[in-house]
């Protein structure tokens, strides 16, 4: 079940991004839309903010039903703390998709990102949806993932194929960031469709199981959107037989397997990011222990400018560690980065210190802290926090 | 009750801080020590970190009592995450003064900051101590100060008045940051001293009421230390009559104007800081509501940034509230950035965003959410995330 950074067809589905003048930027892509040909079993997990979004409370509402024909996602605006105003024009929206393609309103999910506080012109979502309709394509996947892209430095697909109920079963998704990025109960926006015939309380209870290990286990900056939106529709196109034991298990891996892929992509592409850091922490008396551990160490900013700065910091890691309020004993802890010991029995190994330095110029390593208190692990992953965070955040507005 | 950002002369206390070759540069002040004219009532409260500095355990330790004679604190190593040879190594530290001023060793309190995870050379130490005591100067509260800093970029000294007790008191105080600060018991390295006759109770009460309005409601970055140190220190110099009733809140209210001076400095001088912002959340429901909600605010990244930015970021602002975890309506919610009221009933007043934005210049403003859903407020103040911080942090290790 091997995932590939890349678009796949996913029969019953279609997709489109457009620019449609949403955004400050002219002619950059600012609408996408996912259409199936017939409404399909759909799931969702939403931001678990208090101040949620227009379109995350629409959507909820819409989801009650088990079943979406179409999704209607646009960035340049998030339509959050919108007030009433906000409600009526994600509503206007979903009726927008839903009279052109020919469904009920209910059958439409609508997402939102960008700035905070504005609303979106109407006429031009409306001709933008038009637009959009008549670019469908079966192939249109890393559109519909370019036109919401706020941050972002690229379009962020995954894909996969497993095979379940004697079906080929192929489950395409995508996802984007870039900052905002701590989600509690899904991310920013993520969208996973797939051809397997499966019920929507199926779909439920597999979010449900996926999320702690992929959208759920990474950090850009802590910071918690209220726009998160994680959807799974499944067409049912694969025609194979109802889903159940050891062929639900695979496939509830596989669509887990496409969504641990785009979060690693989400947080690779975080804002400023130049390294990627999986934290992982082992032998904790609680998984929760554990993640409280892991967390604290992700969302450190010493912890993340000493990747940065390629910093072996064990006195940082130690003391992100100590803060997370979890009781540990620190002349247990052993500490590797970038695949070396620095620290055993919570004593620095100093000898090794140039060595990890010198790794940690990769793009790409893990840090792992082993408590030796429990059997319990918990894995978070994170990036750097560097110059070009602090410029995009400071210069731009979100 | 007028608190001075300068040093004063407290009756029955002597200070110094001197070069002893701690630190890696060279001629830098490193150890500083506080010498009383004979043992005084003591409190002290510390980090509440899993990961205590050795010097953090025995300051506690030596604490029991409720007498001090002496602290003695340097720069340049935390010692923390040093085992059973960092406690040594901090008794073997309060030995040193405890010998060159004829007092038992556990009236000495040793403080340390720095690098964690490296011990400090013990020969050094103790020749340093030798030169600090023949340097000890009724006024040297600010040489003493100087010692302890890291990457403050000044001695941070405080010191006010309060007639108590029939008697006219002096309190003076210092502290040092300047990143991972966010206290949960109280800062990185605080002393506060006077010359008010005080009962060890007293000074422990007091300690515990000033503390969620001082160093315990400001942040830098989010990230507790290991090494947080609070002492109080009553010489009995005044000759006041015991405090009680009117006179000891007096009392407690200078100690905590000074620890809140000190506080607001730390931020001031937060490593990378330009600004200072001081976040009020108003109308909740708790205290505790509050305080989750002005932490979220002051510890966000990208409210932080937006602060560096000059950039009235109500959505940012309104994201960080929402992720906090506590239940509040949206739409009833008033913000307010440098005085002007940006946001009423949840909606933005867009006609004033272009002059908050001017006030942002400011080097020091406030931020204020009105929750109306109740009578309680808090305070935290905090600083902007920089350029400067990232630079700090990733060349510099801590």
């Amino acid at each position: 079940m091997e995932v590939r950074l890349e678009s796949a067809v996913v029969r019953g589905f279609r997709f489109a991004g457009v620019a449609a003048g949403l955004r400050s930027e002219s002619g950059r892509k600012d609408l996408g839309i996912i259409v199936a040909n017939t409404p399909v079993a759909a799931a969702g997990v939403f931001t678990t903010s208090r101040v949620k979004a227009a379109p995350v409370l629409v959507a909820q509402e819409h989801l009650g039903s088990g079943r979406l024909q179409g999704v209607a996602a646009n960035s340049g605006s998030a339509n959050c703390f919108t007030g009433k105003a906000g409600v009526r024009l994600a509503r206007e929206s979903c009726a927008a998709l839903a009279s052109t393609v020919g469904c009920a309103m209910e059958l439409v999910a609508p997402c939102s990102t960008g700035v905070i506080g504005h609303l979106y012109d109407l006429q031009k979502y409306r001709a933008g949806v038009a637009d959009a309709v008549a670019a469908l394509q079966a192939d249109g996947l890393t559109d519909f993932a370019s036109a919401i892209m706020t941050t972002d430095t690229h379009a962020k697909v995954a894909s996969t194929m497993v095979r379940a109920g004697g079906s080929q079963i192929t489950i395409a998704g995508c996802a984007k960031g870039a900052g905002m990025i701590e989600p509690r109960m899904a991310t920013m926006l993520a969208f996973i469709v797939t051809d397997a015939a499966a019920r929507p309380p199926q779909l439920r209870s597999i979010l449900k199981n996926i999320l702690p290990r992929s959208f759920n286990a990474i950090t850009v900056d802590g910071d918690m959107s209220t726009n998160d939106t994680l959807l799974l529709m499944a067409s049912g196109a694969a025609a194979n037989r109802p889903l159940a034991g050891r062929d639900l298990n695979n496939f509830g891996m596989a669509i887990g397997n496409v969504a641990g892929a785009l979060a690693r992509e989400l947080v690779r592409d975080g804002e400023g990011a130049s390294k990627l850091v999986t934290v992982e922490v082992r032998g904790a008396r609680s998984e929760a222990d554990a993640n409280r551990i892991a967390r604290s160490i992700a969302n450190s900013p010493l912890v993340k400018t000493a990747f940065f700065g390629c910093d072996p910091n064990f006195g940082r890691i130690a003391m992100a560690a100590g803060k997370a309020g979890v009781d540990f004993d620190p002349e247990r802890l052993d500490v590797s980065l970038a695949g070396i010991k620095i620290a055993s029995r919570g004593a620095i190994n100093v000898e090794v210190l140039a060595g990890a330095a010198a790794r940690m110029k990769e793009r790409e390593f893990g840090l792992t802290l082993d408590l030796k208190m429990g059997k319990a692990s918990a894995r978070v992953t994170t990036c750097d926090l560097t110059y070009d965070y602090v410029k995009i955040n400071a210069e731009y507005t979100t």
